[in-house]
């Protein structure tokens, strides 16, 4: 099990002292896995840094996760030990809602339960993270990591992929449509990957010309640099839809006027509050924001399966877990191509 | 004609003297109406103040226009004199642009041409609306006011009536679904009359514990006092769709939480800056804030033979000409139920 300790730094007043997370036991609904892969997602550092306020320590972060099957309980029939699995940002929901029964268990209205952090009859009361040798999670929540995808590689399909597709899905991406990915990181660069894979015109939208090739190169069409007046202005009315993946807060404003009539722009970043919301482009043109969070079980399989179909997986920097705190900092500046992943062999 | 001579006082720096307004000749595709009612809207008040610095004068206000058809032009097929008419907020669009052939003339992407106040080739330079004796409009922009309404207190559908049905229509709001309506003035009272109409649970949401009766009269089935906050907190995640029709720049965050998973909230009032938009309730729900324009002109016939099917008009005080700055001291305070509409036949 990883050691915690290593965050202590981030939070002083915090005792934090080394120790083994223990999984429970493997119940009969329970899939235990050994974890081969973890992503390192920002929320990661959020909770690390208790930034929202809500950590509680001993926390082993991580909800990218992919591993193969030790052992399954006696009622478990969609795996079988040795399998290639995975398991996103949530590993519980209360199956009977509206939103569950709808198979969109992220927005359970009962409360889901995220992959680390959340209160759980787990031995220390919370559940704990990927970055570990091992989790036991409920079967509905353990996807089947289909066959052609680097494991590596695709552990960050699990949160920044999830993100990116189910939002794309929803609003009907597909040929004819133009797309503006908003944003080039984690987020932003599976996003671009996957709009184009969905057939649609592809525009990476970023403040940074520097990352003009780079976006090509993932599958934009096109890149247009949102500090340049000019270039913005020539593209007004031009976007079916807008997936915005800025992780901190900002002007949406800047943006509104890209969208045609009855276009929607998709925060999946920038949660909490943010700059003035100006009404006039939303009025003016029937247009709209929405937020969008991860996704449901049942749609994160099909995006796992999309991914394999289309050889999608994250372009990654895969670490031994050593270097998570180092990996933290360069996060934190932008510093990564464009998601780190931990390779959990590593861990003693 | 009227003098405009009368809002001078609002705008001091700029030199208005009484004058009459001529109408262009009437032209082929043209029809000309003699205006009988014309309600006064929240818009006429910003534009004779110069709120939004647009203001050209002379200017004649007024775009909720209630008439009969004096003459008509030669290739005009649908109107003969003596029919009764409307004529709404808007009375030009370039016609050949996505939105206007989609009948969002609302929405053009070259710009539509105001009932007044846009330039034009009418004399003066600018359209002049319907605080007037006549007025003359292309034949697309003129409806056909249906039998059974009438007419003084149908002069408001044509701006507050189809600002609220618009919205209500496009996100498909019928039986079965819950539809909040924040803000009972003008706007706010045509969407209870509507919602209603349509078929949905109708529930008035307002700061206003004394408008809770004349929102049950208008056909609301409940109403939520929006600074009650467990009055609130009870009815989180229940609204399909919130029709906000709040006027002034506020805080959109209080009512998010109320919507559904996938729910919309529509602004039809407050356009430009308004508080700072916090996205953690649209990434936690999928939820949407939404815009939207008055609506097309196709939508709009529709909108008014709808509201005679179901004997919907607005609640009116109707005013001889002479009492317009009273009327907008008494709009500006709130003081209307709910609506104020000129009789033209007062003005010499």
């Amino acid at each position: 099990m990883f050691s915690t300790s290593s965050f202590a730094a981030h939070s002083a007043t915090t005792p934090l002292s080394p120790l083994q997370i223990a999984r429970r036991e493997v119940g009969p609904l329970d899939v235990q896995i050994d974890i081969e892969y973890c992503g390192i997602c920002h929320t990661d550092l959020h909770v690390a840094k208790n930034d929202w306020g809500r950590s509680v320590y001993p926390i082993v972060p991580g909800h990218e996760i992919v591993g193969r099957v030790r052992a399954v309980g006696a009622k478990v029939k969609r795996f079988a030990p040795g399998q290639a699995v995975a398991v996103g940002c949530f590993v519980g929901s209360c199956g009977t809602c509206a939103s569950c029964a709808d198979h969109m268990e992220q927005y359970c209205l009962n409360g889901y339960t995220l992959t680390y952090g959340s209160p759980s009859a787990d031995p220390g009361g919370y559940t704990q993270g990927g970055y570990s040798k091992s989790i036991v999670v409920g079967e509905h929540f353990v996807l089947s990591l289909p066959d052609g995808l680097d494991p590596a590689a695709a552990a960050p399909l699990l949160c920044a992929g999830i993100t990116s597709y189910s939002p794309l899905r929803h609003w009907g991406i597909g040929p004819g449509m133009t797309v503006g990915v908003i944003g080039l990181g984690g987020l932003g660069h599976m996003g671009v990957k996957l709009a184009h894979a969905m057939g649609a015109k592809t525009v990476m939208i970023t403040t940074s010309p520097a990352k003009a090739a780079d976006a090509m190169r993932l599958g934009a069409n096109e890149v247009l640099i949102s500090t340049d007046e000019q270039a913005m202005l020539a593209m007004a009315n031009q976007f079916d839809f807008l997936l915005n993946t800025i992780l901190v807060p900002h002007d949406f404003n800047t943006y509104m006027g890209l969208l045609k009539v009855d276009g929607t722009m998709c925060i999946v970043g920038a949660i909490g509050p943010n700059a003035q919301l100006n009404t006039r482009p939303l009025i003016l043109g029937r247009r709209n924001i929405a937020g969008s969070l991860v996704g449901g079980i049942k749609e994160t399989q099909e995006m796992l399966n999309f991914c394999a179909a289309h050889e999608i997986v994250s372009d990654i920097e895969l670490i031994p877990v050593e270097q998570i705190n180092e990996a933290y900092v360069r996060m934190q500046n932008n510093d990564v191509k464009y998601r780190f992943v931990i390779d959990m062999a590593t861990l003693a």
